[in-house]
């Protein structure tokens, strides 16, 4: 079942290893069949090297298995959050990227320095608040969940497509699992981005909001104009 | 027609990719005809891994599109301003290359802090005065190109063949589109090395006047001794 | 003799090579057979291009070369302290890794300043007190051994299985030594985040006790759910 | 003539670049047969994609071209300075590699701040004086050659077997081109780890003499311990 779905998750989990931005199998990805309420999720701690797009566990919106010979990952109740609290994504990409990393772990949001953060990010990067002890002794991942959805109580999730974990590291999602992935991508080069850009101008401050908005709404919505349209 | 030019400005784009300064489609070259006042440039948003020198875009000065079944770049308007502002470019290459851009994210000029820098550029890198939001909301793109020739009134653009747009990132060029990709990725090499030194001494100055002409005089203008010759 | 371990020997050496900790012949990997109180360990100054197998010295754990026609690594005195000192441990590996090597020199433990971190190492990466004058003039790669033992007087070698060598570099180890390589290539990653995080917020400090004891445990012993166990 | 020199030297260039320290042109190596006193050198500005063993360059050591259709490397009068001084050196390479160039532009020496300097170098790598704007403007390449021998008037330059040419970049010698080409190699790390540990620790000071010695003489002299000696 879900063949396209699983090829597409099977596809994305690999992109981010292409991409450099995973380290042995510190990352996974995720797509979601909103019509049969199904998310397909690479299975835990399987190497990448023998990986099959076969091997994509797919679960229910509560967590349940529905098929699949491996355990899902063990980040499977952070996603099921994200994609129950939002209806408008289809694909969520975690990694544990370098530069995206070390922000997360600063505790920092990421702020909009420059037009290559504004064409995919509408804004900072934010960084979650941290989980209390009882967040973290019961539930936990399903709280780090919630802990995103909390944090994005007054942002659009497909203006801000990613996240900073506090303390852990990035998830970024997307309209579909290949979004996701490419959104995990520049998160990490706009993390790198924001760290040399400090180590020059250690109070630089963000581009005016009218260069983000010209950027972002050049790339994405309905005056986009970035791309092929003719 | 321009099959040449087109392969030149293919090539160019290509040359930027291997040097590892693009990633996904963030960079265009483009290369001039000054005969017949056509500009040669990259289709906007094609993927490099399927892109043809066939599938390059010909537009007259005023941005007119003359061949090419694709929508050209959408830098193209900074492009055109600068062929017209700069008789003696004949190509230009953009990209959002990591440590140029931080650069023009901390809106700093790159010092010349040592003869890796004055081989190539006879001076600082110098940045552009921010955008007014007026210049941002209508004809943005020309506008960046106005910002630059204006950066550029008392700079000859082939002794410094590079700048940095501020909060955004580096264009380059040169004599030809192959000399502009060189320039591109020599001010990448610049810019990191840079960067690295101030980490080392923040308050290092740039080397001495002689020494930066000693530097680009030796590979550039009359009194060349650089490469063969013999 | 030991046909099996020295596989696994050479292949950890190659593992670290692989992954980029290794530049020339700066880096060792060995195992122990505990039943036969026998050590395995790369031969010393020997180029990986040409290593085989076969090569790996086999030493018992006064150090005497028990089979092979190669010097062992100038380091073994080393692992063999910690061979007698570490029962529960079957492999070791050193490298001069760029990052945990920078840490290593800096004299910094490398704090746990993320999941990433906790996920392998339980706290903060120790680092040995500096050597006497006296243990560098004699007997000095044994005495390196004994300064790494007595800082982990109240450590678990297996909870935090590395260190690093107080101006010089790390040593990772672990139950095997392909266990010990991986350890190595996660001591480096780890470092690298902690210096890109100290760059971001200097002040920066470690994530909460509970949140550590829920990655580390998450992944080691008993309670252990990531990975596949259906 | 000097066939098996010119295949040394010859490798010794594609070595630097094998190791990712040159880009474009920017390095060069040469070789000396004391016997004859003969130096075979790079030649200027050629790709090293079509460079073959054959287009190395003979010169005597004042710089007279005794064979090759190439003009030389336009530092050629620097290494023949160096060949003069330093009658124990059989190789020399010059490259603009990244941290190496760093240290070089903020005209600072690398401290010793740990065994993976010492391994290599017995103390800082010095930085050259400033050139006087009459050392610049007559002589150049010859003059910094000269700046080179007047900072290693009470230092041995096989102990240590480098420098930092102020504002420009890094020379690294041995007794043959392979061993200058490996010094500029194990240099360029060896700064690198440098930069990063003063990133960590802005005050660390260098390892003590002793720790140094242990380390250099083990691997260097009478003593030397390290490698196959059986």
């Amino acid at each position: 079942m879900l063949k396209r779905l699983k090829a597409a998750v099977f596809d994305a989990n690999l992109e981010v290893v292409r991409r450099g931005l995973v380290l042995y199998t510190w990352g996974n990805a995720s797509g979601i069949d909103r019509k049969r309420g199904l998310v397909v999720i690479k299975p835990s701690g399987v190497p990448y090297e023998t990986m099959k797009a076969a091997d994509m566990v797919v679960v229910d919106l509560d967590g349940k298995i529905v098929e699949g010979k491996y355990s899902p990952s063990s980040d499977t109740p952070t996603h099921l959050v994200l994609y129950r609290a939002f209806p408008q994504i289809g694909g969520i990409v975690h990694t544990h990227s370098r530069s995206a990393t070390a922000w997360a772990q600063a505790q920092r949001e990421i702020p909009c320095l420059g037009t290559t953060h504004a064409d995919s990010f509408h804004g900072p990067v934010p960084v979650t608040a941290p989980l209390s002890e009882a967040e973290i002794l019961d539930c936990y991942e399903e709280n780090a969940g919630h802990s995103i959805v909390r944090r994005f109580a007054s942002l659009d999730p497909l203006a801000v497509p990613a996240v900073l974990l506090a303390g852990h590291a990035p998830f970024a999602w997307g309209r579909s699992p290949a979004e996701a992935a490419r959104n995990a991508v520049v998160l990490e080069e706009v993390a790198a981005l924001a760290s040399e850009t400090l180590a020059i101008h250690s109070t630089c401050g963000p581009i005016p909001d009218c260069l983000r908005d010209k950027h972002f709404l050049r790339k994405h919505g309905k005056g986009a104009y970035y791309g092929q349209t003719r």
